[in-house]
């Protein structure tokens, strides 16, 4: 039994991670939340009290400046607020940092992406054997929990293929994980986490696992329509992420794809950007004499992705479509969730893609806080059982649903 | 009878100057280059050696560093060469300095597009009146002959609305100048002028002269399809452009408007860039602090104007559409030219829109040392003869072409 969170970051999956701990204090404990940026914890802060969020009204709710990078700043403030369970949902740039001030510490680590550097885009596959995995028995000498990619894609659909695999399927043929936003922001441009990460995802080599292999691709050169529930007929493209990395090595199945979804407008203003080299992160010179990464005025001209919430409607659909056979039959079942910006908005102040990368790691510390998940070593999601943290999931916003040949229904836990 | 020509500039219109120039130096005398960057001028100088372009071998060809905007510097050096002709066709931000260095000495001023100042996009109509009219009774006391605007657009499609007026209307309803580059320069995206200029151009009103008076609209805003001769159905906007606000004034005309071409990848570029701020002169603050100009960003982004000569294929068609009455019967007269962007650069290492505009300066330049138009005053291209200029045309590269209802065909002289 492990209590007190320790939350790392405060952008906008911070502040759902914030309120969403706060709604469960009475199991976590003491909530902590430590940035760079004082100030952005105590928005948060202020967000979480007035929406009443905090479910044990007298526990304690509070934020401290931190720079993550540095291992021993962090070791301390884990030992001074007494956390045993750390959520990582800074940037992507500070796992490997906060993971040592874990293993320091024996505090519990999550996050939800995967590790980069600043100047490496899209190293070589699979991503996760780059850093997290080399730490694997550093975790387990050491006794810690460490729960790599609890989000929700990565996170939540690795439950779902760990799901498909326990209940659905004898064997495996095939996992398309597709992740549609049919949400609408009204801005004419903008993205939904940070502009430079976002951008960084798209850059570089779409790696996937195909006939037990890595398969090579460029962003936007594979594409494929899906008819998904609630937000219908969407275009997709194969798009390199996280989970395919882990997925493709702990499942025994061949197939492994990542399907994101853009509309035309996302394209071509992501080509133009592209084609005309505002999108580099290497460094020009203007006829002034003036030093200048493009990318980086591209995202101070684009809006604060945070600013979108008030504003954001429409749904969001993510899941995974599963191939194999079940009792000599093939067999197709597509596991997914519907999540809704505007109630994510009215909830916890957030949108809808804030929210569903928020909400999965918090029910993964209450596993850990339950003992359920505190395997007490380096772990991703499809390596733990599904079922508890779908079952939390459920009652927490983001609820699981099958279709299949039996229908299109809940994932009911009372049967 | 003047001689000596200063040109002032050493950018892709300048070096299409110098070698026009340097074709015709026994008329012209000297021919000097001054630029703020002299390794610029002697660039053109060695080019103009390299294709033997001069025609007098002994004739002087020398580059000097100046600063244009340094009146007294500019008259100085005006005096040190005996320039008694000044070619203007550096930036638009020098012309009043430059015309306040001829009138203080006596030489001839020539440019070939409107005074700007850095931090006014798109004043109010007649542009001509915000600056270079205010200073008519200066040059008539003077005696200094200043001519304005004396490029292909605004200039030759001025002489081309003064030919319409002597020899084939009596009446004249309306002038449309389309102006069509029909080019390939083989890169995803690139401006024909440097960058910031081209852009400003299109960021502020779209003014147009109709039913004798200035109506505004917004760029892309009004579209038309011309059918045009050689480069053929053309998709066109309307466009602000310098010779509307002397062509109005000068011309007892009712409708006066300028029709730019642009592709659909042109105004979808545009659009974006636009639309996300990234055309913005006003200063943005990147997350890391850094204040930076997003236009100046992109224009170090874009491939250099003068870097397209090499590779740049195809033509541009530049003319007046006419329409009017002549003996009593309504008449239609398109005055022409059309131009070959590989013949240019074999003539003077430039690309075709360096070359239309690089051309007529010299040739206005040619007039005034004949005396014929040594007019020692202020004028714009239309209140000048246009047959001795278009007959000058003929023979330097831009020949004049009429199509009316009798036929499509050279303008001929001999007759």
């Amino acid at each position: 039994m492990k209590k007190n969170v320790l939350i790392i970051g405060a952008g906008g999956v911070a502040q759902v991670v914030a309120h969403k701990c706060a709604q469960n204090n009475d199991v976590l404990g003491d909530i902590h939340i430590a940035s760079r940026t004082v100030a952005k914890c105590q928005a948060i802060i202020d967000s979480v009290h007035a929406k009443q969020n905090l479910k044990n009204a007298d526990g304690v709710l509070k934020g401290h400046a931190l720079d993550a990078t540095n291992v021993d700043a962090t070791a301390a403030l884990i030992r001074e607020t007494g956390s045993q369970i750390v959520i990582n949902v800074g940037s992507a740039f500070i796992n490997m940092p906060v993971m040592s001030a874990c293993i320091a510490t024996g505090a519990a680590y999550l996050d939800t992406a995967i590790h980069e550097e600043q100047d490496k885009i899209c190293e070589t596959p699979p991503w996760y054997a780059n850093y997290e995995w080399k730490r694997r028995e550093e975790c387990e000498k050491a006794g810690v929990t460490a729960i790599l990619g609890a989000g929700f894609d990565p996170g939540v659909v690795n439950a779902y293929a760990k799901l498909a695999v326990e209940d659905y399927f004898d064997k495996i043929d095939s996992i398309d994980i597709i992740d549609i936003n049919a949400g609408s922001h009204g801005k004419y441009f903008a993205t939904n986490f940070d502009p430079e990460i976002n951008f960084r995802e798209f850059t570089g080599t779409v790696y996937s696992w195909q006939n037990s292999q890595w398969q090579s691709n460029k962003m936007f050169e594979v594409k494929k329509i899906w008819d998904m529930p609630v937000v219908g007929e969407s275009q997709t493209f194969m798009t390199g992420h996280d989970e395919v990395h882990s997925l493709s090595q702990n499942l025994n199945v061949p197939n492994v794809r990542f399907w994101m979804g853009f509309g035309d407008h996302y394209i071509n203003v992501f080509t133009v950007l592209k084609n005309i080299g505002l999108l580099s992160e290497k460094p020009v010179l203007t006829a002034e004499g003036q030093e200048v990464v493009p990318l980086k005025v591209v995202k101070a001209c684009l809006p604060d992705p945070s600013s979108l919430a008030p504003n954001y409607t429409g749904k969001t659909c993510i899941g995974d479509l599963v191939k194999g056979t079940k009792d000599g039959k093939e067999t197709e079942v597509l596991i997914y969730n519907v999540a809704d910006h505007k109630e994510a908005y009215e909830e916890v102040g957030s949108q809808g893609i804030s929210y569903t990368a928020g909400v999965p790691p918090v029910a993964a510390a209450m596993l850990i806080a339950s003992g359920e998940w505190d395997v007490k070593k380096m772990a991703n999601i499809e390596e733990l059982p599904a079922k508890p943290f779908l079952h939390l999931l459920n009652h927490m916003g983001l609820p699981t649903r099958i279709k299949d040949a039996n229908g299109d229904r809940d994932l009911d836990f009372a049967s």
